[in-house]
């Protein structure tokens, strides 16, 4: 076999805040092999959650960034020409398939739906991975397990998944944390104290709610943290909330100073 | 021969609980050797009808999940580069025409149907495969037959099988079982007791009403399994159910209130 | 030369019944060489007609099955990579012209018309094919001639043959064959008897007058055979017509029912 | 050089009825190697023009049939694979500017108008094709020239020459012979008798009357020695003319009984 | 280094008249290596002028013809299969960039502006060319220099070029020449009397009004100097003038009469 | 490891004239690693800036200038054919983020969204790019950063970064400079005395003014210097402005006046 396990293990805990219960549900969802989707917005910790849930029951983890131009022998595999020839090279999907991985598939809704359905037969009753090309039945270690992403704000008629994808997955719902877990996370992260952690997370809370009102997506957990740093860095708070929290998200100068001035409520 | 029919043999029964005279017809289609169309809803066992079927008749069975990304290569073969040059690998059809196997093109709707175009041949009296780049005309194992798989619900003017493909095949309707053998099927897959799996089956006939009124597609047996594993598993059945039968299918927020009602309703 | 005639002959013959003087015409047609193009409807007997008239003129017979996917170089020929180097690997339409064979393209309109182009030269006074990629120019055996295929009911804007094709063939109008001559199709192909035939044929009759009026097809011939079929093994009448005549073509419910009260009024 | 001028000879004077002072122009033209155009509907003569002048000017002659496929590289050439590595292999349009030959590009709006700019530095005062992907700069043979035909029946604003290659040629209009040279032509090419021409010529020129209104294009001088053959052959001369005048064109009722209704004028 | 500069070279004078300053403009900008673009109609000389001024700039020129296939690995190079295994091949705009060539893309805008990006770091005052597939970057020769030309009449919503394109050139008009300076060329050009160059170019002003009125572009001078060899080789000038001045650039009936009209002034 | 960390280095400190507080919160910005976007129009001096913070922090630089061509293998890396058969070859980004490099993609909204999603997982508390074709997963270099420009005017439904992009940077905002400061630059760079250049920057202010009434984009720093260095050539200043800063920019005629006269009330 041309691929070791080890290298896709999770070596250290990685910080993760439990919002819910959503630790638990996901164990029992694995315990009976059920494929998970983990919904919700751009940066509130799903990439970090299944690092942590991989760590947590011991597996290796795959992840593959799901985008436009990813084939389906990109996830299967493909020949490739050796000095004897071709020979056969594993896709990460049927890497995970043999040795028993987590599969994550980040961002799923970028890729092609129609690539996505080769997915299928591994989410069923089947288990399995057909790989046409090799003319090989790759049936999946008893710990594989298929976990994709799916940010529901970027749903729409062209960008969705089929019901007959869907359909295959029990589904966990992200959001950003409450406020005093957010802020815990921000201060954890950023290295900041507790005071400014929680102003940075009041001022999300602030540009939020402009949602549908001139903002495409929430402001991230993860900008928070930036914010963060450039302070513990030394940064004048406005200057680090304008490069991080207002500059990257919009271009419109109203959108810009509605922001602007909530940073200066704060800061 | 570089194909193995063995690998394809399914080697124990799948559990398949009849609904209907479908295993009889499809018996009697298999003898005249007709081409066979499953037409139904995702989910409600199509895939798992033609393993058992296989089975029974004792063929092997070859499956392909059909994707937009197929091509006529990979259904025929395509040759490839050896360390004295280039050799011929049959595609999965190919293989399933020369072994008389049992032949399942998978939710048929997603391939381009200029691709599905190359199964005319072997769907007709001349059931021949006439692999025009290696120059050789492939006559079908007296075995052989195709099924295919097809979601009505999913029929619509780009992805429809053109009248030249429908009617080279002999169909057979299926949809979600029965109350009573549905909930069968979901006691006797997901190892939980009668009156769990019957009051799934009620949630899930509630939720089916609402196809056509803000879900696209109803409810398929699978996530019920799904449902009944996890509470198998000690989740909370409402958790379990908001799990697997209400996040998966819709972000909507009102349906999702709708469904959660209809849970609470049982649970 | 790596192509071998003999594959390509038709070894026993095709059971065709004639339905007026289509055989006498298209022998005339094959003298004076004259590209020949057949059209009507689906399943209603041109492919079968081709074959019959390949062993009738002893002719080598190379079928090729039209899909969008389908190049120049699937028709001409491609260089492959042998363990000396590349070597020319002719396609079927090359082969065709070489050997003097009759060369079939079977439903021309799902090729792209701008591949079909590369035909100009084999059906106007030159004979020719020129193999650009291989700087060869190949003057067609005295015996080539190019036949297609084409069912008028697909004819739209974006699949249309062009002009500059069509004024390059003699043309025969194929449809369904004449109730009489039919149920003598039907009884001779399923093994079915007269009776239960010409019940068949009266009822794809009853159908084809749908066609317009909620049916996209007339039914074909194929799928008369298909019911006889299993009659013939013992399956009910009206499930076998259900299963053949009703469930492949249509979806609509009323349409349905509309088909099923014509199966019961004969079975 | 790979390639030998001498299979691009014109080997027997091919039959060609001037119409006009079209052998004259295109001599002078070709003299003065300005690049030419000639326009004109579909079978009307302007390939076997061509042949004749690259005859009559005892020049190689090397045909192109454009299509949509085609790239630059077909045109101009490419790198092969070879026992020690990579050759290059010459395309048709630099074969003919090395040997000096008539390259004849063949229904050019055929082809995307993006290749067709690689012919442009070889139809203005430089002479040459620059082969990028080898890095050599060939100089037309002073022999050389080149022609395109293009049919403005089909002209749209898709499928049109840029100006930037129109203005690089002189122009030579075709059209249908008059009716006598017709006639002759017919009778010449088809072996039938003057009276038989001229009524096939007849039955011709009232059908392309039709052009514009019901039919999309005249019917060729092709079609008409099409219908000669077969009534040379012994076919009736309705039923001749049925197969090639009539159904090949259309398959609209009313226009066809229209067609047959003028042949029957006739025959 | 595979690439010899001397085949760049122009080794004779082309005949260029110049028109106003744009040969001294020309040469400060090459001076101050300023990226130049060359705007003007169709064959009204720009290709010309850059032969000009590299041959008395004493620089190689390489051309390259843009078309919509080019992609970035034409213009900057590939990876080739070589006994050795694959060698790097250095595209036309490398191989200027290294020999310290003028690179001249002929008619921008064929190309998709997505792959002219490219040329963009070589274009302001890095004067680079990360050669990205082989992992080096080039440095630019002192005396490269990149021009483009480009025809205003072209430009459309979907065939400009970028803003961030435009503002990497000084640029230079081109337009037909004044009346007495064309005459003066296609004189010298076909070799025709002064008195029948003047008339061809009269004829020229009187067609270039109706630009825009029925012409998608002005006469070239190219067409005057193909109309003016018909006529030196002894061709009728009314048939010379119909040929190259009437026929290639309209197929409107009425266009056609009114160009006829204007030349039966003359001729 | 095939990739020289050395050619990469910025050799001379390039001239950067800082116009507000960039230099520090750019330093702030890479000592916490945070991904960075440089936003601001064509030729204001982003393309220049990181090359002068790369030389600041002593960082190799590896720009990549984005196209719609670029795949995420050109970026990544790819397989090359090799004597001993396929080996690996790195993309621009790999050895960027194995070296330790700042990764610049230059204009990134060339690239198709789609692709520029595999950089994500180097985007977030991962720092991980995972080479799914190789099988490998690399851990970015502690000193590796990435940095992209953008500019908001191309800023458009269909080519905009997504919001899952955005939220992984942090944000500085360039502009053209202040009139001084451009001055500065421009007398600097084109070697023009200080009046000039002054008069230079105020007919760009002027354009400027037309944005969005006529002009796509304002005029760039980079025009200005060429302007100057034309002038410096000892062009007329009012020939060198016509060249540089009103044909490159705009065909239309009024536009071209209205420029014309602001050149000729300075010069």
């Amino acid at each position: 076999m041309t691929q070791n396990a080890d290298q896709y293990r999770v070596r250290k805990e990685p910080y993760y805040r439990a919002v819910q219960d959503e630790i638990e549900l996901y164990r029992a969802g694995y315990e009976a092999r059920i494929p998970m989707m983990l919904k919700g917005p751009t940066g509130c910790g799903k990439s970090r959650f299944v690092e942590h849930m991989a760590w947590k029951l011991n597996r290796p983890l795959i992840t593959i960034a799901c985008n436009e131009d990813m084939t389906a022998s990109d996830l299967v595999g493909r020949y490739l020409l050796d000095k004897d020839g071709t020979r056969w090279q594993d896709g990460p999907l049927t890497v995970a398939a043999r040795i028993g991985a987590i599969c994550y598939l980040d961002e799923i809704v970028e890729a092609r739906q129609d690539t996505i359905v080769v997915i299928h037969p591994l989410t069923d009753h089947r288990r399995v991975l057909p790989l046409e090309k090799k003319g090989e039945l790759v049936e999946a270690h008893p710990d594989f397990q298929i976990v994709i992403s799916y940010n529901p704000g970027y749903q729409s008629l062209m960008k969705d998944l089929k019901q007959s994808t869907k359909q295959r997955f029990g589904a966990l719902d992200f959001d950003y944390p409450k406020p005093d877990i957010e802020a815990e996370i921000v201060s954890h992260e950023a290295g900041v104290d507790k005071d400014t952690a929680e102003k940075l997370v009041q001022i999300a809370q602030k540009a939020r709610n402009l949602k549908g009102h001139g903002l495409d997506e929430g402001l991230s957990t993860r900008l928070l943290v930036y914010a963060g740093k450039l302070i513990a860095k030394g940064v004048d708070a406005r200057a680090a909330c304008t490069m991080t929290l207002v500059n990257p998200i919009t271009d419109d100068v109203d959108m810009r100073d509605a922001l602007d001035t909530v940073v200066k409520t704060f800061f």
